[in-house]
């Protein structure tokens, strides 16, 4: 096991009354002139913004509003943010929604703190120093923005997703209601409980395999949003349901999983390029890439893969060989993915194969033009991300 | 399931190096003139408090120091800590050793931001409002008190166990080194492992028993420390077993492991009184009352004992009876009480059966005078507690 540092300053208030809280949770964190960034019809729709609005309202707390974010968020929004809120004299960022309207204003934030190109930092020509601070209020469970120290950004020029990780991006609180997620469609459920059990992978498929806590817990976690995700799509306004993976979705992604082993995130970044390209679903890209990053990667650590397989996927132990176990556990996963209605393959994700110029210039950007290499469990190249990628196009 | 909130700021710095950070950490979190605080011989043998003192001279943070916590801290230290901070402007309290050295520094921590008597925060006149902030480097992995909201402080006079909870004394940062737990005598670890698991167990046997990621969590914690603690005292230098105790102790304590449920915590408030009276190691105290405890209240809630007896204890599931498996898991934790050296009842614990008057003043003191009930699986008033001590008191 590794060293490792874990910081989680986010202050949940969850639960069926969390909302009643803003206010309160606005001034204590110092807000007073806020942003409300939020994306588009859904918390129009459900009164969510008119409820938010009018607590504000009520505190005596200035707001001004900028909806619009799209998934996938743009770094054009952000842009308009950023200028907005300089003129607004704004001191704190109010997301509501999921992860594109958290990472959407947590690009605002560090704008709003360097005087440069907010691009700059995910071009890794700045490093921030600070950021203005942000609360949120979560309607989608996927992305565990609101705890994590991440922040994915595409550039509209180009479709360049990126993402930049720095602990002054974490929110100082996030207000979670279970019920705020059973009008979420089926598509966006699955995707978002495919996101939150790949958060946690992303952390288990390591060499790194003696942290035994964080094992059984990670295994716990990932199992509970394989099963409670599964059974939710029949019953959308089971609130227990709802709850365990809006929990769930916190904390596979505030690092919980990860203390003490060595991430990977390669299925992530061999992903993003399937938003960019094709604009997927973020979550329905991971179910389409993971199954064939696992095959492509399982001789690097195959009784790992049998332990997932036996204590997440739920296959029996073949004792004989971790590697059947392994490949056991893959074609459960793709069960999985294909019961709740997520695609396993390019094809499945996209309607058609890749071509094959698709998949170099995808593995092209994910490998920043061959500079660097994804991953950890196995440190892939351009050659193996185009690899995965062909694996992934076949039906 | 019930609402709540998880709130677990303290930034926590895991590992063989994690040392190392103590200088850069007592900056950021605004220290300028420290107060290390510690109890007595180990830190000073195995060159930690030197250590801690010329990193800090290094940095060219100022300090003072005092000593002499026991277990079961006593309130005079704590006023004597205060007294001393004040006059020598401590802006920031650093606590090196375990929970009695934390709880007597968050005990200052409070005092120190409170023109009254710190007691009166203890005796329920005075609500704190701030806290002087605290940093850790912790030695016995136990209370959890390292990212707990939580510090108890005896107060001499009568010999009065009180506990008080609030955000405001959460540390700032923990710094944890299992090499340095290598050397914790085996009673000691043993007592660790048993408030630790029990700081779960507490948050567990609840009548909310519908939040499976807790539930799933708190058991795979609860699992893991268990086999860990009875493989470290046959192997005390194993840092792999070192470690999954000591981040254990931290995340049983956080409150991780209560999202969604009521905690319970009456067995902590009946041992309480076994500490004041006896002089019992806290955790070996725990070890004599929990058995009890739960044959006492087992019918509130069996199908809960049984779960935990099979996920927890390890026993064969009785599928036609919860209340015969349940009596199975208590059993198996009183055998593991016994392997790993702990009492099981009041005779192990004393070396003698506890008096009748005894019973009667610790059943007076913890029920505070007949006015409190204690629990809240079951809420057991003054009767209970004293059934309860006289059940732990047969060999």
């Amino acid at each position: 096991m590794v060293d490792f540092k874990y910081y989680t300053p986010t202050e949940v208030v969850f639960g069926k009354d969390s909302e009643g809280c803003l206010p309160d949770l606005v001034r204590k964190w110092g807000g007073t002139r806020v942003l409300i960034h939020y994306g588009g019809g859904s918390v129009v729709r459900s009164g969510l913004l008119a409820q938010v609005k009018s607590q504000l309202d009520a505190a005596g707390i200035a707001w001004v509003e900028l909806g619009g974010v799209v998934p996938n968020p743009r770094l054009s929004l952000a842009y308009e943010g950023i200028e907005l809120c300089r003129r607004e004299g704004v001191d704190f960022l109010l997301a509501v929604g999921g992860g594109s309207v958290i990472d959407s204003a947590k690009v605002i934030g560090y704008g709003l703190q360097y005087d440069g190109d907010v691009w700059d930092i995910y071009d890794g020509k700045h490093k921030p120093v600070a950021s203005t601070p942000l609360g949120v209020i979560l309607t989608i469970p996927a992305s565990g923005s609101e705890m994590s120290d991440s922040a994915v950004i595409t550039k509209d020029d180009g479709l360049i997703k990126r993402g930049c990780n720095s602990d002054l991006c974490r929110p100082r609180f996030a207000i979670m209601n279970p019920e705020r997620t059973y009008t979420l469609p089926p598509y966006q459920t699955a995707a978002g409980v495919t996101d939150i059990m790949m958060h946690t992978m992303e952390r288990y498929f390591s060499h790194e395999d003696d942290m035994l806590l964080t094992d059984a817990m990670a295994e716990a976690l990932m199992r509970t949003v394989k099963e409670c995700g599964e059974k939710v799509l029949a019953d959308p306004e089971n609130y227990q349901l709802r709850a365990q993976i809006m929990w769930a979705g916190s904390l596979a992604h505030n690092n919980l999983t990860g203390c003490g082993t060595v991430s990977d995130f390669a299925t992530h970044r061999i992903e993003h390029e399937l938003s960019s390209t094709f604009g997927a679903t973020h979550g329905a890209g991971l179910a389409a890439i993971w199954p064939h990053w696992a095959e492509y990667v399982l001789a690097e650590n195959p009784t790992r893969f049998a332990q997932f397989a036996v204590n997440v996927a739920g296959v029996p132990n073949d004792f004989r060989s971790p590697e059947r176990t392994a490949r056991a556990g893959i074609a459960a996963m793709v069960d999985f993915y294909h019961r709740i209605g997520m695609p396993a393959n390019l094809p499945e994700l996209v309607g058609r194969p890749a071509t094959e110029e698709e998949i170099a210039e995808m593995a092209w950007k994910a490998t920043r033009g061959r500079t660097v290499r994804l991953g950890n469990l196995k440190k892939l190249d351009y050659d193996d991300v185009v690899a995965i990628y062909r694996m992934a196009n076949k039906q």
